[in-house]
This record gives C-alpha cells, sequence and structure tokens, in this order.
C-alpha cells in the first residue's frame, strides 16, 4: 500500500472564499509524483481550535504538509499548534534567531523600513518545537520540519513560490530521504483524450480491462479535455500497462498526450518543428489564448503575439474584416473567425494564426445566437480547419472552454499538417 | 456565535491536483454571505474510508455542503455515505425516477445516444437516504437535502454551473429557510487597499483598535493587494464600523476600495464616467489584462481591444515603436512602455492606453534587467503615468503580479484625472 500523506492549507481568506489556493494542487502533485496517496486536503481558517483539530487528524498520516501561518502576527499558529499537537515545548533557536535578524536588518536597509518593525516577530519566528529543524527561510520565517515516530510534518509559508522553494529543501533533507526511501516508487499512466465524451472513455476503459487488482483509475473531464490516471499498486504495474494499452487503442486519434503537458506547450512545440510563428485574433476569449501560449517559458521564439479585436471597428482596422461582411453575417460567425484569423496572419506576419469570436455572456445573446455560441478558426500554410460550438456554462466557462478549444484546434490543424508536409 | 459550516469536495482529480476546485471558494463566500462561519473545506478523493470519515466529521457541523460523487458510476458515492453516516436506509424514490428517466429519454435523443446507456444509472441516481428530499436535477442526477437534528447536509453535483443552480434551489427549500432564520446576519466589512505593505495594514489596524471584544480581522496580501476583512459577532457591530473608520482615516489614500469588487471592474466604471474607451499593449503579460478587463460582463462598451506584442517586429509594425528606441532602451525599458501606451492609443483610436513589458523568466535576465523587472505605462487624455517594478516570484507570479500593478496604475490615473476634470 503506498503511504497516505495530507495537506493542510491555512488562512482564513481561504477558508472564507476571497482567495483560491493555490498551494493544494502543486504540493498534491508532488505527492503523487513522489508515490504518496493524497488523501486529503484540509483548508482551515486561523482560528485555534480548527486549526488544532486539522493538524490532529492530519498527523495520523504518514506525511503531513501545512501553508501559511508562520509569519509575525498574533494570527500565524502554525508551529505553536504543531507543538501542542505533538506534545512538544517551544524553544529559540539562536542560530535561526541570528539569521533571521540579519535577514531583517537587509530588508529594513533595502526597502528602508524601521527595524524596529521586525523585532517584535523575531524571536517568535526563531521558535520552533523541540527537536524540530528549520529548512530554511521564506523572507523572515522558517520553514519546519519535525519527524514523530516514524511520521513527519512540514510546515512552509503561504505564498507559492516561497513554498516550492522551500519545498525543495524538505525534499532534500535527511528525514525526508529516509521515508521517500520506503515509498513504492510512483507508477502513474496518463491518457489525455479531446473529442470524446467522459462516458465514452468510460465505457472504453471498462472494455479495456477497468480497475481492480491492484489498478485505481480516475476518469476526469475539464474543458474538453478527459484525462485518465491509472495508479498501479506496487505488483499491479504490468496490468496497468495492458490496460493502458488498450485503451490507447481503442480511443485511437483522440489520445494527445500521455503526459502532463498542456495543450498549449503541444501547440508551441509542433511551430517548433515546422520553423513556424504563431499569432492570435481573439474577440470573447479577450487574450486568454494569447495569455496561455505565452504562458510556457520561451515562447518567445513561436509566438509573435496577438490582437484581442473587441470592438468591431477594430475587426476592421486592424484585421482587415470587411464591415460587409460583419454586417452580413455578424461578428459571430465562421466567416468572422475566417476572416479574423487570415487577417491576424496577413498583419503580423504570422505563418500560423488562430481567432475566436463568440458571446460568452451573460447578456448579447439572441435565440439565433444564444450565449455560449463559439466560433474558432485556425490556419497554416498547409491548411485551414473551422469549428464551431455551442459551449454551456457562466460567462468565465465558455471563455475558458472557447480558450480550450482554439488551442486544440490549431493543435490538431498542426499535427496533420505535419504529417502531410513529411 | 456564528453557526459553522464545513464543505467537502470529492474527486480524486481534486485530491491529486489535477484540477483546482473551483466550488469551495463560491460555497464559502455563500456561507459567509449567509452570515455562516466556514469551519473547513475537506477535499477528498474516491476513496470510501476517506468519504467516509470526510462527511463524519463534517457533519458535526450545522451545515455540511458537498460537491460532486452523484453521477452514475460505482464511484459516485456521496449518497449512499450520507446514508452511512446518518444511519438512514436507502430507498428508490419513484417520482424521482419517473424524472431522470424522462430527461434520460431525451437526452439520449438529443444526442443521439442508445438509451440503455443511461438505464444501470437511473435507478441508483433514484435512490435516497430515507427522510432525504431532491433539489432537482443537474443532468440525470438529483442534489440532495438531508436534515439531521437541527443540522443540515446538502450534496450538490460537482460541474461549477450546476451547482450554483442547484443550491439556489436548496436556499429555497423549506429546511434551509427554517436554518437561515436562525442564523445571524452577516456582518462583514471590506477595507482594500494598494500601494501600502501588508506589515503597515496591520499596524494601522492595530492603532485603529484591533481585535477583540467580538471583533475578528483578516489581513490578506495577494499581488500587491492587501485585503482587511472584519468580521463583527452579534453586539459588535459597532465597535467593527469605528475600527473600520479609524483604519479608512489612516490609510488614506492606499484604500482603493470598500467592497470586492474587482480592479478590473474600477478601472471599467472609471473610463465609462469619462466617457474614454480603453485599449491594452502588453509584452510579458501576454494579454492577461485584456483578459482581464474582458472577464467583466459588458465591458465591450470600454475595451476596445489590445495588442499582444511579443516579438519586437510586432512592436515596430503595430505599435510604431521605433527600431531605434529598441535597439538603445531595449524592449524592458521605460521608454518601450511609453511608446507601447502611445502607440496602442493611436492604432486602435483609444482614450486610455494601459502598456506593460517586461522580464517573466525564467530566463532572458542579465544583471542589468533581471528577471521579475516590468515597466507599465498608462495614458490617457488628461495625464500619464509610469511604473517600474522588479517582481519577485515565479513565471506566473510575475505575469499575475505585473497584471494587477497595470491595471492600479491606470486605475490611480483614471481617478486623479476624473477628479481634475471635475
Amino acid at each position: 500500500m503506498r503511504p497516505r500523506a495530507a495537506v493542510v492549507l491555512t488562512g482564513s481568506e481561504l477558508v472564507r472564499g476571497q482567495r483560491t489556493d493555490r498551494n493544494g494542487p502543486f504540493l498534491a502533485r508532488e505527492l503523487v509524483r513522489l508515490g504518496f496517496e493524497p488523501a486529503r486536503l484540509i483548508i482551515v481558517g486561523d482560528a485555534a481550535d480548527e486549526l488544532d483539530a486539522a493538524f490532529h487528524e492530519a498527523l495520523r498520516y504518514e506525511l503531513c504538509v501545512t501553508s501559511g501561518g508562520l509569519g509575525p502576527t498574533h494570527d500565524d499558529r502554525t508551529v505553536e499548534l504543531l507543538a501542542h499537537v505533538t506534545g512538544r515545548k517551544l524553544a529559540v533557536d539562536e542560530a535561526l534567531r541570528a539569521e533571521i535578524e540579519g535577514i531583517s536588518r537587509r530588508i529594513s536597509e533595502r526597502f528602508k523600513r524601521p527595524y524596529a518593525d521586525f523585532q517584535p516577530g523575531i524571536v517568535k519566528q526563531a521558535t520552533l518545537p523541540e527537536g524540530a529543524m528549520s529548512l530554511g527561510l521564506a523572507g523572515t520565517a522558517p520553514g519546519v520540519l519535525l519527524e514523530e515516530e516514524n511520521r513527519i510534518a512540514i510546515a512552509l509559508p503561504g505564498p507559492p513560490a516561497e513554498l516550492q522553494r522551500l519545498w525543495r529543501n524538505a525534499l532534500e533533507s535527511e528525514p525526508m530521504r529516509r521515508l521517500l526511501a520506503r515509498v513504492p516508487p510512483a507508477h502513474d499512466r496518463v491518457v489525455r483524450v479531446y473529442g470524446a465524451t467522459e462516458s465514452a472513455v468510460a465505457r472504453a476503459f471498462e472494455e479495456a480491462g477497468g480497475e481492480g487488482e491492484g489498478l485505481v483509475a480516475t476518469i476526469c473531464a475539464h474543458d474538453f479535455e478527459v484525462r485518465v490516471d491509472l495508479v498501479a499498486e506496487p505488483g499491479a504495474e504490468e496490468r496497468a500497462a495492458e490496460v493502458e494499452a488498450a485503451l490507447v487503442e481503442s480511443l485511437g486519434r483522440y489520445v494527445f498526450a500521455r503526459n502532463g503537458r498542456p495543450v498549449e506547450e503541444l501547440v508551441l512545440e509542433a511551430c517548433r518543428e515546422q520553423g513556424w510563428r504563431i499569432a492570435t485574433a481573439e474577440s470573447c476569449t479577450g487574450g486568454l489564448v494569447a495569455a496561455r501560449l505565452t504562458s510556457i517559458p520561451g515562447s518567445s521564439d513561436v509566438v509573435l503575439g496577438g490582437m484581442v479585436a473587441y470592438a468591431n471597428a477594430v475587426k476592421e482596422r486592424e484585421l482587415g474584416v470587411p464591415a460587409s461582411l460583419l454586417a452580413e453575417h455578424g461578428a459571430v460567425s465562421a466567416e468572422a473567425a475566417a476572416a479574423m484569423a487570415a487577417g491576424v496572419r496577413e498583419q503580423l506576419r504570422a505563418d500560423v494564426g488562430i481567432s475566436v469570436t463568440g458571446i460568452a455572456g451573460p447578456d448579447g445573446g439572441t435565440p439565433e445566437k444564444p450565449v455560449g455560441l463559439v466560433y474558432i478558426h485556425a490556419a497554416t500554410p498547409a491548411g485551414e480547419d473551422t469549428l464551431d460550438l455551442q459551449i454551456p456554462g457562466d460567462r468565465d466557462a465558455i471563455r475558458a472552454r472557447a480558450t480550450a478549444a482554439a488551442l486544440h484546434l490549431v493543435r490538431r490543424l498542426l499535427t496533420r499538417s505535419g504529417h502531410t508536409a513529411v
């Protein structure tokens, strides 16, 4: 059996929905990658009784990772409560105190803030449960690792970049190395599908052999993609490989990836292989397609840029969409989408153009063109493709799904044209 | 004391970090709005023992809301486990069964899928714990409400739009009306600050009176904004109002909002008041500024569009940034930012232009221009403003923070120019 792990995400702003947590998904993926089974993620506020209860539950697992609550103020309670839950005394770590004092002086000089502002927090942040170790500082707060009868608790700071940095330190620590040596290697196979429904994929999975004999699967649809995760217990690796092969065989060309790489990365890669550069022309998605393409490091060798043509006047002047076309077919039409893609290729001198126009709502729909109607057009030197969709959901969902559909349309076109060009 | 509520979000894809949950933040905000205190959000997978434990814990609270696990397949276990945890028998609800059969027939006709595909799921989905009520169907799955000694459990489907629709039904149900009648009205005051650090805001809050006597506060920084939430227990409303007034007085012009409205909405509103239209010119943010502006329903009366000018050639040709300027100062410079803002105003015939250029990393930094260096420029008919920042964090964080900073720069400029214009 895989060792189970729990994650506790602390912060009143998280439990009250004022901010969406990003650390939970990151830590969960890391735990899966390392061979743990993430048992639960618990989001709690700053109330001491709730935090105490959450830590109690989470410390039953072989690994417990927390985020947040390490700062200098009174409502930063993680270290104090970890000491309470594990029945340890708190004590000032003098080496840590000197380290935090040094950092505080540098920050106070660099940002021209009085050093006195830092002093009350320094002792608090240098105070650790007995036997705990510091994982290094994030700002003036240390990450903390605590070992308790074969179980480990790790306290990390809330800001995602800092959390990720100290998490890497935790993985290199002696106690975590020892725990990781006991964890069976992860054996997670991923099959990602576009263009088939979740239930069709579920049926194909059953026909490929289904769960059981140490194989567990998750089938999950999101923004038109369906992702199948096959997790094998130790000993079931061979069965997982067989089921995976049968599933891939049966889903055929709908399978677009066997790993977690996002579709925008596949688009960039396909462009790069052809030596082509890409440009976007967006109306209802308002820049989201360009934002996803440029979210990938190194995208600047492929992405020239894009046009957010929200107003019709901008579609006409900047993308050369004829006013007569807009008058006849409307801005939300296959004709407008094709003209936008052609326009942005010409205007930005791009090889590949991708356009989106639609009605994201909640207003602006008509019986003929309801909210959720979206036209997408992709064009390359080797061919064109077009797509119209009636997308369910609210404004955010329609925009996100239209963005995903646009990226997949251009991916498929590039893959096809890649084949014919060779 | 406010009644406490818990939320259980089910799905292996959530607990394994393959997808970020959107339902938790929505439900948490709803609970706060209605006067509950959200005690915890628990994310669990499909494993029966973990689900069972999570429901056990969550049902101790006066209200427990769950998402997911209502579908037709074997790993949809919510209803069965709610029955188990509350010690109730399961029974087929015949009226519900007829309703699900009708829907299934219509779906099978509309999407040309064999009705036989639906049959195994119909009985399962029409089966409820004794005494439970249906909240209406999402697809073929009912939302379920269950009352247990003054406590209520509500099971909602996973897809956000469906969850939100059935949540509205739940609020109108007889048992929820009775519970809500016992909940003290929400009394949440919000002060949102830009341009002051979290610790400066914390100090101002202490000086304004601080917590205690029924007043609880959260202070939370995110993408350069600091948000203070003041939550008053019944009886402490007056103290909350006094502390809030003192805090606002002390933070002065750094306070930009007293509600949850996002900065992009304030930008659109300020433009609308002046009758001005806005356009964006983005390099490192790659469309995120335009995407945030257009995320607001009805933004099309203010947003003309924008240019994602990723390549230098696009900055030159489309935005008229002189090649000599780029050669002399570089694309990441105050001069380039100013020229991009001017260029997009002229090119798109916009009143207001906002530009961002910077180095999002992880590569491309130099000692003189390190990763995280960002220049922002805003221009209106009434004036201009410029900003350079050294933003910490990874690529995603740098892009998100640069986007927030750009929106705030143009908000402040618009607010100032609004005042001088009056």
